[in-house]
């Protein structure tokens, strides 16, 4: 446990929406749990709040320590705390795990209250826009007034981005980072062999798996493997694994791992099936493939064109996932709406990865933008 | 059956190694058999032979029809034929299946005349090198003395460029197309998420599947989706599918297929399991991991420094699985050693895919290069 700058130790909360929720799909739904930490104190004006998103498997644990014995921080410790680049001494920090979840807040492995049973494929399909929602209600209830900010990577940054769009009022500022305003085919092309390799495990039982003595692992953990190879690029496969073998000096000549990277990957594959649920897997990538605001609103313009936040972008030049490209687009239409906004391409050579990576630079240029771009105008 | 400039209609033929032959792991393997085709005809000199390879899920039918009702030529049919690149009115042209392989050359599905049942995963892991004896032998017994080429596009190339290196003196020339001297760790990683798609299928069992009612087909099929991933190119992506919907206007809020992209890839694994045997899919992906003259000769440069073959080399600027940079390592190391090589980068739409697709602009080149690099030699 590392005490310098940290929030210290921290516990995950829960608020429960008890009102039906209308999803994007019609289906309207309730209750919702939602697990969500704060991090600092919400000022007397109730504006200096900052909502914190994750990406794709990420959870509520965004900083700080859940007790004393706790070796690993949250996820983005390096850059939430006293004095870092989300200053919990100015700011009042809050993440939550996304809806469709299974770090604590409804999604498909949650009990449905009406049968008892885990949900598995009765769990309504949301989109972006559901969870934005969600983490509306989430605000509301802890009685913030309007967002300093919003935050996110990956598809945090995605959620960020919806929540400009859906309440362009509420939000003063955004950080975008790795992110994108729609995936590409070839981004849904990996999600969907990583879903098919779910729904393609016998022990998957088309989303019943809960109470059964196998789950969905291998399909879990090869899903897994395919994404890791999106959120690295090239230079850092070569950089931390080149074609190096595995522990031993010659090839083995059987289908056991020869490479480092082989034995990388299925590292990776074994350690997520412990704390991720499959059908979770399932509905969030889906959420991100439907992500899509150029197509839901005409385009991209029309979506942001009610916005008054002020941007900052972040890209980095070797993500190949969401590439600096993508990240362009946005700043080019949020340019075109004469919005304000900042831009700025990291280069790294950590591909996607580079945003829970890359964390000096990203400390500087978003504690500057954060200070400056309200500056005066906070209550501290 | 279109039988302009065709070849027409061929047979596969068979021809079984009875003498063991030595691995590169050590082992000692008899009977091989291999499936092959031929056209055109032998010379006297017997100096007009070319030797093409195919690439990993090829077969021995390069070209012409297997019988009058055949819709399909061969996989190479646009660049093989009278006056066509490969021209078999001056070449003669072998093709077989590779070692390993399961379109009628002795591997892992084959029945092991000491057990009467199939090798299952009892078939030796072998390499690029061995799949060369292999063909070696053939060439030997169709009685050619020396390659005119020897020709092959991505793992079709390596072994091409195998052939170089391990017979010197046999080779002429030889045309390497969207092919890489070594994987690098991304490729790897591919292939090992592939044969982990596999490996992780219950209906696999160990490699031990062929009398079984269910073989490992969702395990293949994944294998092969993400294999096509890689077989196109971002720009292919958007040009064939973008974010476009199959036959329907809006999300379908469940897991079935959205998007067209989606709907070509599970089509293509589902057709790919009907010719393609999930054993196979591991020793050649496995044979191509391993495969690396430069760490195995010391140096590229070694590895070729005995080849007096003239080379043209092509890759495709869209290719990201071998990409141009790969060509132009094995240009350089070839120019260092004062050997005679021609490059050609091809700008193409199509990625790794184009060495299959692009044949104008191909048939032109090597037309060209076939015709020159001996001229007047030839006996014809």
């Amino acid at each position: 446990m590392n005490l310098e700058n940290s929030v210290g130790i921290v516990q995950t909360q829960f608020f429960t929406i008890e009102e039906k929720i209308k999803f994007e799909s019609g289906i309207e739904f309730s209750p919702i749990t939602v697990a969500y930490e704060t991090y600092g104190k919400l000022n007397e004006n109730k504006d200096n709040a900052i909502l914190i998103i994750h990406a794709l498997t990420g959870d509520a644990h965004a900083a700080g320590y859940h007790n004393e014995n706790d070796k690993k921080a949250g996820w983005w410790d390096n850059l939430i705390g006293p004095n870092k680049a989300f200053d919990t001494n100015k700011f009042f920090i809050v993440c939550s795990n996304i809806l469709g979840g299974c770090s604590g807040t409804t999604g498909p492995s949650s009990i449905n209250p009406e049968t008892g049973k885990p949900y598995g494929l009765t769990f309504p399909v949301f989109t972006i826009e559901d969870t934005i929602k969600v983490q509306k209600k989430l605000l509301d209830y802890l009685n913030v007034k309007t967002l300093y900010s919003v935050a996110g990577g990956s598809m945090g940054g995605m959620q960020a981005m919806q929540f400009c769009i859906s309440y362009p009022e509420f939000v003063q500022s955004a950080v975008l980072i790795a992110t994108t305003s729609r995936l590409s085919p070839q981004a849904i092309a990996f999600n969907a062999v990583g879903r098919n390799s779910i729904i393609s495990d016998p022990a998957w039982n088309n989303g019943d798996y809960y109470d059964n003595p196998h789950k969905p692992d291998r399909g879990l953990s090869n899903a897994r493997m395919i994404g890791h190879i999106t959120y690295l690029c090239e230079e850092a496969m070569y950089n931390k694994f080149g074609r190096r073998l595995q522990n031993k000096d010659s090839y083995d000549f059987n289908f056991d791992v020869d490479f480092q990277v082989e034995s990388y990957l299925q590292h990776q594959g074994q350690i997520f099936v412990d704390r991720f649920d499959a059908n979770s897997y399932l509905y969030i990538t889906k959420a991100e493939d439907y992500f899509d605001p150029t197509e839901k609103y005409g385009s991209l313009k029309e979506a942001f064109k009610n916005s008054n936040a002020k941007y900052l972008i972040i890209s980095f030049d070797t993500d190949w996932l969401f590439p600096s490209s993508q990240a362009k687009e946005i700043v080019n239409t949020l340019m075109q709406l004469d919005k304000d906004v900042s831009y700025c391409e990291i280069k790294s050579p950590c591909g996607h990865d580079a945003f829970l990576l890359e964390y000096e630079v990203q400390e500087k240029i978003i504690k500057s933008f954060l200070n400056n771009h309200l500056k005066g105008e906070l209550d501290e």
